[in-house]
Parts: C-alpha cells; sequence; structure tokens
C-alpha cells in the first residue's frame, strides 16, 4: 500500500470551486461545520483518501458494519460557485503525515480547478463562551481588508501560537501554490463537542460565499450540549462547595 | 532488512480456506483464542513474518532458546474448509506498521484463495464480566443478516470507538479486496489475560464455520484465573475496607 | 512533497563566509541572539527551508497573516568576513529530521563556501544566574587553544551530557565535512526565554569574529525579563512562606 | 545522508573472529564490560557507524571537543580467536533504527567471516544483588549443552519477556544469518550503572573464549559504587524510618 491512496470514483466537472476543509480538532468545530453543510446541501460524495497515516482503525456503524477510516471528498453545485468539501474521521497520526495528506488534498483540488480555501477549526480558550467569536486567518496580505468586512476578529495577535494541522497547512501549502486561504476559528471551551461555536463560524462562512444553508439543526445540537454542560457544571459547583455529607453522597 | 519479510516455508495447497486471526491485544482474547485452536487442531506452521514494524527484541523459550518476534501462519485443512491461522507475539509497533503487517498477510492470503477473514479480540468492559457476551462487526452490509443469527451482540453502537489493529485493519482492507470480514469481540475486564471470553468468542466461531474444537483447556486456564482475580479482588476488598491495624499487616 | 524542501530566492556571492546558527532551544538563547543579529545588522533573507520533518502547522502574524513554518537563511556581508544566519521558528520534530535539516543547511553552506560553523544555544542550569557564563564546545582538537582565548569555559565536564539538536549537528556533521565547528552555550536558567544569556553569549561571538553589533536592546529585553521573574519570585517566596490567610488571598 | 553511514577506516584481517557486543542498556552492564575490555587489551578501532536512528547530537569530551554520536568497532587479535567489539554512545532510537543497525552491524561481521556472537548486557531485577547471577540465551538449541557447562542460569522461565534491542537483535539476526548467538546477561539493580555485573558477565565471557584480560578496575569501580549506594540506601532508610525532627533536619 502506497502511503496515500486516493480513489477517485467520478471526478466533477466544477466551475470555479472553493474547497471548504473541517477535519475533527478543537471542539471539533470544523468537522461539526462541515459535516453539518455536507449533510443540509445533500453533497455528493467523490473521493476517498486512505493512508497509513490514518489511525490503523476501522470504524462501526450503527448496523455493526465496518469501513476503513478515511478522508472523504464530497462537491457540490450551486450558482454562486461550486463547492469540494473535505471531511473524516480523522487527521493524520504524524507531522509527515499532515503534510501527506495536505499535499494529496491540494493535488486533487488543483485538478478540480479550486483556486480559494476556507479551513474551519475551533480555538480553545479553556472556558465557556456565551456567543463565541470567529477569528480570522489569511495566506496572504491582502486577503486582511476583505476579512475584516465580516464578522471576524483578525490579527489582533490571535491565534498566538500558529495553527496546528489540516487547517493550517491547507492553509500555508496551499498558498504555496497560488491559492487563496482562509481560515476560520470558533472561540469553544475545548474539552468539549461545540455545535454552537460551529454555528457562528458557518454564519461568517455563509457570508463569505454568499452561501444558503440551513442551521436550525446545530442550534438544536447546541441546545443539547448547554443543557448537558450546565448539568456538569451544577455537579462540579455542588462537588467544590458542598459539605462533607454531600460530597460523600454525591459519590 | 526490507521492512516487512515473508519467509514462505511451504506454500499450501488450500481448499477455499478462511483466516482466523488471534494476535495479542485486550485481554489477549484473539491470541488465547487462536492459539489454542492451533493447538487442539494440530495446525501446521508454513509461513512466518518479521518486519521492522514489529519490536526489536527476541523471544526466549523454556530452554533458553532465542528466537525473533514475528507472526507466524499456520494451515488446517478439514472437510468443512480449509483454515489458515495468523498468530504472533506482538502486533506492529506503529500505525504504518499496521497497514504493512496487513496488507503482507492479506497478500498471502490472497495468494492461498482466501475469500473470508474472521478476526478475533476482545471489547474492553473494564470490569469482571459473568458470561462474557461477543460482539460482532461484519464488513460489508449484506453480512448483517447472517452474524444476527448467531448468539452476538452486532449494530447496537458497539464498539463505539471502532475497531483499532490488525482485528480491525483485516477486516477494513480485507473488505477492499472483495473479502468478507467479520471480527468477533469478547467481552472481557481488559487487563487480564481472559480464557473465559477467548471461549466465549470460540464457540460462536465454531458455529459460525461448523468446526470442531474442544475448548476444555480453555475452562481450566479461565478456572485458572477466576481464581486469581477472585484473590486479588479480596484482597482489595480488604485493602479499602480494612482499619489501620489490618492494612498495616497486609503491607 | 519532498521531505526537505529547499527555495533559494538568489544565491548571494559571499567572501569566506561563516554560519552562525540559532534556532529554538533552551532559554530561546540561540535563537534570541541571531535573531537580534540579523535585526540590527540588517541582513538580507536568501533562502527559506520547508520540511515534513518540521510542526504541521502555520505561524500567524501580527495582521492575521499565515505562513509555512521554516528555516531562513539570511547573509550579511562585512569587511572582516561575510556572514550567513541560520534562523527558524522550530527545530525537527525527530531526530532523522534534526539530521536531514542540518544536512540541508550545511549542503547550501558548502555550496556558498562557508568553512567555519558558529552554533549558538543555552545551558540549562535550573536556577536564575547572575552573569551568565559561556560554554564553548569545538569539533576539532586544534581549535581548543583558540576558544581557550576567549572569555568561555571550555573543556571542564560541561556540557556532560553532549550537546542536542541543530547546534550539535552542525558541529558534528559539519566537522566530517571539513568545517571548523565552534558552539557558543549560554548560562540560564532553562524555563524562561532569557536575552542576558543571549547577550553573553554574542559579546563572545562579537569578540571571535571581530564583529560590530549594539546589543542594547538585548540589555531592554534583559531588563523586562528579569522584573517578570522577579516578581514571580516573590509570588513564589509568598506562597511559600505566607501563612494561610495570605496564600486564600492570592489564590 | 543514507539512514546508516559505515565507515571504515581498514578493514582488518581477522582468522575465525568472534563478535562481542556491549552497548548502553540495563545497568549499562554490557557497555562497562565491553569498553572495560577494549580499553585493558587495546583493542585497535577500525570502523565507525552514524545513522539518523542514533539521537540528533554530538558528545563532548574532557577537552571540550565534540564527537557525532556512533557506533565503533574495535578489532583484537590473538591466539585464541580475533576478536571484534561493538561499542558505542547510544543504542537506536526506534524500533526501525535498532534492526537497521544490527543488520549494518552483521553486514560488516559477515564480511570479517565472523561466525559467533557474543552479547552483553544486565538483567534487571529491581534490587541491590550480591554476588550476581549470570543469565544465558542462546539462538539455537544444540548451543543449550554447552553454555550449561558455565557458571550461567539458562533455560529457568528468565529472561521472562525476551531480550529487547542490540543484545537480542544480534542474537535473532545473527542466527537467520547462521551465526552461533550467545547472550550473557548479569543480574543488576537496573537504576545504577554496575561494574560488579559487568565484571560477572565479563568472567562468564573469558571462560567461555580463553580469554585473558584483567578485571581489577572494574572490582575498583564496584566498590566505588558500592560505597555510594550504601551512602543512598543508608539516607533512604533514614528517611524512612526517622522521626519528623530528622527527616526535617535531612530535607
Amino acid at each position: 500500500m502506497d502511503d496515500v491512496v486516493v480513489d477517485i470514483a467520478e471526478r466533477p466537472d466544477l466551475v470555479e470551486p472553493v474547497l471548504i476543509e473541517g477535519l475533527p480538532g478543537v471542539g471539533n468545530v470544523g468537522k461539526i461545520g462541515v459535516d453539518h453543510l455536507v449533510d443540509v446541501l445533500g453533497a455528493v460524495p467523490f473521493a476517498t483518501i486512505r493512508s497509513v497515516h490514518l489511525p490503523a482503525q476501522v470504524m462501526v456503524d450503527g448496523n455493526g458494519v465496518a469501513t476503513m477510516v478515511s478522508l472523504r471528498l464530497f462537491h457540490h453545485r450551486r450558482a454562486g460557485g461550486d463547492i469540494v468539501f473535505l471531511c473524516g474521521d480523522f487527521q493524520a497520526v504524524d507531522h509527515a503525515g499532515q503534510y501527506a495528506l495536505a499535499e494529496a488534498v491540494l493535488d486533487i483540488c488543483s485538478d478540480l480547478g479550486v483556486r480559494s480555501v476556507y479551513t474551519l477549526g475551533g480555538y480553545s480558550v479553556g472556558h465557556f463562551v456565551e456567543g463565541p467569536r470567529v477569528f480570522a486567518a489569511v495566506n496572504s496580505p491582502d486577503l486582511v481588508g476583505w476579512v475584516r468586512g465580516f464578522d471576524v476578529v483578525v490579527g489582533e495577535g490571535e491565534p498566538g501560537g500558529g495553527i496546528v494541522g489540516a487547517s493550517g497547512l491547507l492553509l500555508g501549502l496551499g498558498g504555496l501554490r497560488g491559492m487563496r486561504g482562509v481560515c476560520l476559528m470558533g472561540e469553544t471551551h475545548g474539552y468539549i463537542a461545540d455545535p454552537a461555536s460551529a454555528r457562528a463560524v458557518l454564519e461568517v462562512l455563509k457570508s463569505m460565499l454568499g452561501l444558503e444553508a440551513d442551521l436550525d439543526d446545530l442550534d438544536r445540537k447546541a441546545v443539547e450540549v448547554e443543557r448537558l454542560t450546565t448539568q456538569i457544571r451544577d455537579l462540579a459547583d455542588l462537588l467544590e462547595k458542598g459539605d462533607g455529607d454531600e460530597v460523600g453522597y454525591i459519590r
């Protein structure tokens, strides 16, 4: 097996497509967002990427059917500009694999005529956030002015540590190929899957692309996560403030 | 040395063989099960796989004789369909090695005409289990109905995290080669070698393959493990409940 | 993508240049020192090295513009002998990558006629140091006498554990190519970026090369770090010595 | 740079040489033993092995001179059969590197006509040992009887977990090339360099090879280590048994 195996079921003929990436990461913000778009837009799967740089495992679905872990590409045709979506079960397990998979994705995208890359992710702040902000980074100085026109935080020293993983590499390596790149990062706790942060990121993305997409389902998921995290916070408060008996009882 | 070195002593001529895999893993369920079958069926060794992806060490037997760690293939001829067994001292030490070794095994199996793969393993539940259940996964939707006819749990969201390692990869990569694949996972504590769970898995496997094999020795080993774990649990209980003097005494 | 990608914008024509390396490491002494020299001397960037052995990420600048992590080479022409500077965001993430990047740098340097290598770093002593000493190591016995003529500690069993990373490899691998090599290590706490230690190292380097360079900005940074570490030490003292009420208050 | 670089200064012409390996490991028993033999026998260095699988660092000697980490081969001619010694600063940092370096050593040895391999190491028992035993393992059943003729423990279920690293691989991979192999492991605490254990191993080796070599220096080192460990044990006893005041004082 080669290090990266690309299996293109049928090469779609797309008009000026953009790539939108959302792989697992901080708060799973990118993955939740892009999986949602693929779902509500009914995007069409057309390519699978398997690799020795992905975990050595299969995923098992609700019927007990196992499938190799992979990255998957979908396409969606629309008047305002076609879209290629990058989804997947995992990011690469090692640095070299991150590079190899990003290059493989960019090879496919170059062939499809992709000129712009949007990468979605979370930005961990370590605490719960009401009304998460969206941080943005670009891969060329001439994009700074444009992104400032949207409801994002850009260029105030955030994110300080750079952008790690696929969202960073597709921006950086895409730029070396002459692709415009924007990374949108939703503020998030970091330890908990965060549909509300994904929604905030998608709102910005919709504005940037003039994209129509129903986000109600993310609201429903966000309410559910909010309910669960409130329970956890109440429990944590109780454990912290409670007297000996209460703590003993909870244990 | 190549990354994977396959040494086939003599290529057996087999009729519609199935592969049965049992390498070290959770509760060592798969390894205990397949090593037992190889033993009681008197299966014949015919191939050795060595690799830089296996630990850099030798095993030393009871006479002080050292042998390179390896995967080993055995064959067993029988009326109901020949069998190839995959045994070994270790799984690969890295993800890329897991892929490389699984592909090497599948290459040999393809050459021998293997069309079905059975992978055996444990499913860790973190506590002791009376009458362990056997979870099943398959690598094709059309196998779901068939496995439901046996005494297994299939498709109820278990195993949630996928199947990691050789048992998963042989299923997934085998499926990409058109092989039917079934993974049987015996419920087990996870921290202790579990012959009882291996026995439960082999009971299902025997039904599936119409295989005759004496499992009494596993019963004896299970009784011994049961005796040891009961001692450990009693000791743990004593340490937890005991007053200061008792604890001091045990120490 | 190849494992190491060298992008030389324009090959400079240099006279008997020396290489001065300062990559991230203990107390960031080397990086602070070389980044400072590049800055005050107005050295000219001429080459970029990207690699799968560097972290899979982009750096984001103050304007929100992302750039692939890289090593960067600068040159500086002067009467006393030209200089090539090696700067970068990271060292390689694995041992093999350390070798690959060091060889790539040495390949470029060989082509430019570099005959001497100066590598800068920190030497962790685990406590705060007033007036940090500078330890030196060389890659050839005939350099020992020469370095002893400067204000350095050399050959008294320090550094005991060898020199790890780029500073060590450029010395060792450069020596195998016939390059003279000197490593200068500034005494430093190890946990805190240390401009004072970088200044001490640069003072020695200036003597060795007859180099003119203003170090005042490092003094300013050292004062700032001194102020911060004093605050931290005071706080630590307070926490250690303080009674219950005080500690409670600080928390 | 290739993964493994072999630099043979001058290929020695040897008569039926044996290889004796002693690299860093448990209690540094093998390294202490072989370094001692090289020293007292005045063995002659003839080859250096460098590799990306060794740590990315240089060693610095007492004069401040840095040298690339390496494995080194020495030869020693004598009436009873010539000897090749394998010494080094480190073992490989990864499993694949262990295989690569062992194969490189065996390639050189095959070329020199080596037919027997003796690997030396420590066997960790986790406590201090008076009169350490020497455990032996061989790479062929027909050697068991012969090693039983010496003052060693062989084939009583020790070492249970196999032999890890160079001592194991040279035995195992050497065996696949038809070389006879014996591993001698000196009982040792495991956390402390152990010249006494190295001496015990060398006594057995001297008997096996009819080798003359003065071991007095190891005795001196063993006395020094004994003195230090006794101090440590006394201190540990004091800390454990001491009342509050004493403990406070020692702290």
